[in-house]
């Protein structure tokens, strides 16, 4: 059977996340290795009214077959919800509802890559573009992501060296994996930069509503660049479990393509979330919503990086998001977070090591920690056991290193 | 930015029937062109008593992100349903759910196809089919469909002049877009030829659940073939709208395959959807549910047919369905349904023409039609504007021909 696959299928990484979700089902583990959001998120009395309303309301049009692009009343609610946190002027022809962002991520790639065109992502990027990606065998370029955004000479290098760039996929906002979020500075220098070229940007945003700290910043394309793409989600702020995401963009013609490549994948996303999602955004104070969950997670956040300072040996260092769901351990030189895991896992912690992250990069000295979906106590457990282990080893690396 | 696109969506034609329903919304048009199940279909009040029952009993995992294959009890609901219809022994590991069965077909496409592999379709076969697997760039061939089934004859010749088949494609149950059925003797014969063959056998069976005449019959594959895979949905059962359908196969190889392209894809089907609708399959009596169904859509075929022999001028064929949501009209030759499709259009009448289920074939003297969303006088008198505009068709062929 094995010649009957495709050599697309054969370059397709299956999710290092998802493989180590099967396998940390003990639940003496504490796992800082899932993206998910806290169950706080799901506003299950809400919505329960809201599928009562719904069903009464639009009947059979909740059950029967719908368009591709999406129920227009919603997408009309997200274009101005947009225009009003981004001073855009969209409308519901901008919007183009996706099942969840994962299959944004699949329309992209199914669009734009042929064999060997040029994908920029920065480095590290979030594995499930890596994966969605590869499915359409692109080469890979990655753009060191540095405290304050892209390193734009690294940019403007990778630019200049090749000419089969397709586009560059970039999450500005409290960036997967590394918690990590592009300057009001460095977002102007990158959009100068992609100005003149013909390229487009795809920014992903899923982690935007959640900033906890500072000021929110604005995208580096929409309203700016011709092929801007933004990709939005109701996954961390209402439910991911209804798949419903959203691709916004002012160049229609883009969009027309997308769904060309929608309607030949899943024809279109359940209509009965749609309208559910819509409903309940329309009938409840949203914002007041969200603020709950940033103050979880900001409390989250602060146990995690309290208990770091703790228990973390000093060699040691991380990123301080100002919001989103992730941050991100740098070991010392040599320390692979890869060949770590197996004994983390004896000591029922668990956390996604660099590797995944990367294109071609074997035993990478980095982690990414998730600190959404345990309480304080937990982190502060989970991070002592991984401060321990992290001292052995690096005392064993500087004695290896010295042998 | 028209350089920016891949081939692939180059390739990958919009589908006619969506053009269609976006240009036929004028309420005086009487359109046997979608594939919409009757509303009937849709159990509302009784899913409505689910969404209650599930949010009460299972809370946060309705809402929350699940893993790729779906719900394992659904799953294993699927098996049990597929083991007591056709004697096999499934279990859940053989059934993966998908957002809607046209997801099967992409992902069928993702995990098979190279550039130029074969495809072996009916001929006609369904066009969102024949729109998946374009995005992959294969070569399409197309064997006849005839009254009783495959040709089997053209099958074999078929495999035996091209090494380069991955898999068959076919709909054994009142194919879209004919309303045929393969008989239990050409199931048997497709079955021994691919036996010795190295080919996966897609069976896709949206409808079969739909049989108003006749018996039930196995499938070709299931059961007998290393490589059969089955595609199933509740789109026809119970509701399109949720996107839910399932793949089911006894190769786990193809199914984790699979699931690996799904993930990259969407990373899993609306959970919430899949809760819901195993808690209303095992809840309420199915069996009679359908049952209404079935006895809808065999008066509604049968209004056609009668509609048809009043009307219908001798020169035209047409399919007679045992279950199913379609037939299908052959014109006499030199008659192009699609050039024929303005003219029906001002006469307020709609159907798909032959030509987008066939490959590279223009001007089809064929005309697919749906009887289940239109009540029967309206069937009635859609066939009479029809009949009429086809008695004028082939005046005008025969007084072209004759000059």
């Amino acid at each position: 059977m094995e010649n009957l696959l495709s050599d697309r299928i054969k370059k397709t990484p299956p999710s290092f996340i998802r493989s180590i979700l099967k396998t940390a089902v003990d639940p003496q583990i504490i796992s800082f290795a899932g993206g998910l959001p806290n169950p706080i998120s799901f506003p299950q009395e809400e919505l329960l009214e809201s599928m009562q309303r719904i069903v009464k309301t639009y009947g059979s049009k909740c059950f029967q077959y719908s368009i591709t692009a999406g129920l227009p009343e919603f997408r009309q609610y997200v274009a101005e919800r947009y225009n009003k946190r981004f001073n855009l002027s969209l409308t519901y022809e901008n919007v183009l509802i996706t099942t969840g962002s994962q299959q944004a991520l699949d329309l992209i790639g199914k669009i734009f890559i042929n064999e060997n065109d040029g994908v920029i992502l920065e480095k590290p990027s979030y594995l499930g573009a890596i994966q969605a990606f590869s499915q359409y065998s692109p080469k890979f370029y990655q753009v060191e992501l540095t405290e304050n955004g892209l390193n734009t000479q690294q940019l403007e290098q990778t630019l200049e060296n090749n000419d089969n760039i397709k586009f560059i996929y970039a999450i500005p906002n409290f960036q997967n994996p590394t918690g990590l979020s592009y300057s009001a500075q460095n977002r102007k220098d990158v959009c100068d930069i992609l100005k003149s070229k013909n390229i487009a940007l795809i920014e992903d945003d899923p982690y935007g509503e959640l900033r906890f700290e500072g000021e929110q910043l604005p995208y580096i394309g929409a309203g700016k660049l011709e092929n801007s793409i933004v990709l939005g989600t109701v996954s961390k702020t209402v439910t991911p479990g209804m798949r419903t995401g959203f691709v916004i963009s002012e160049n229609k013609e883009l969009l027309r393509n997308i769904s060309v490549a929608k309607e030949a994948s899943d024809l279109h996303s359940n209509i009965y979330a749609q309208y559910l999602i819509w409903d309940y955004l329309t009938h409840n104070d949203i914002e007041t919503h969200i603020s709950k969950i940033k103050a979880l997670y900001k409390k989250q956040a602060q146990a995690m990086l309290e208990a770091m300072a703790k228990y973390f040996p000093e060699e040691v260092t991380y990123t301080k998001p100002q919001g989103g769901m992730f941050l991100w351990a740098t070991l010392p030189e040599g320390i692979s977070a890869m060949k770590l895991f197996p004994k983390a896992l004896e000591k029922r912690v668990v956390y996604v090591p660099g590797d995944p992250f990367y294109i071609n990069v074997k035993d990478a000295n980095s982690m990414r920690l998730n600190y959404t979906n345990a309480d304080c106590e937990t982190i502060d457990e989970g991070i002592k056991r991984l401060g321990n282990l992290l001292k052995d080893a690096i005392v064993e690396n500087k004695s290896s290193l010295i042998s």
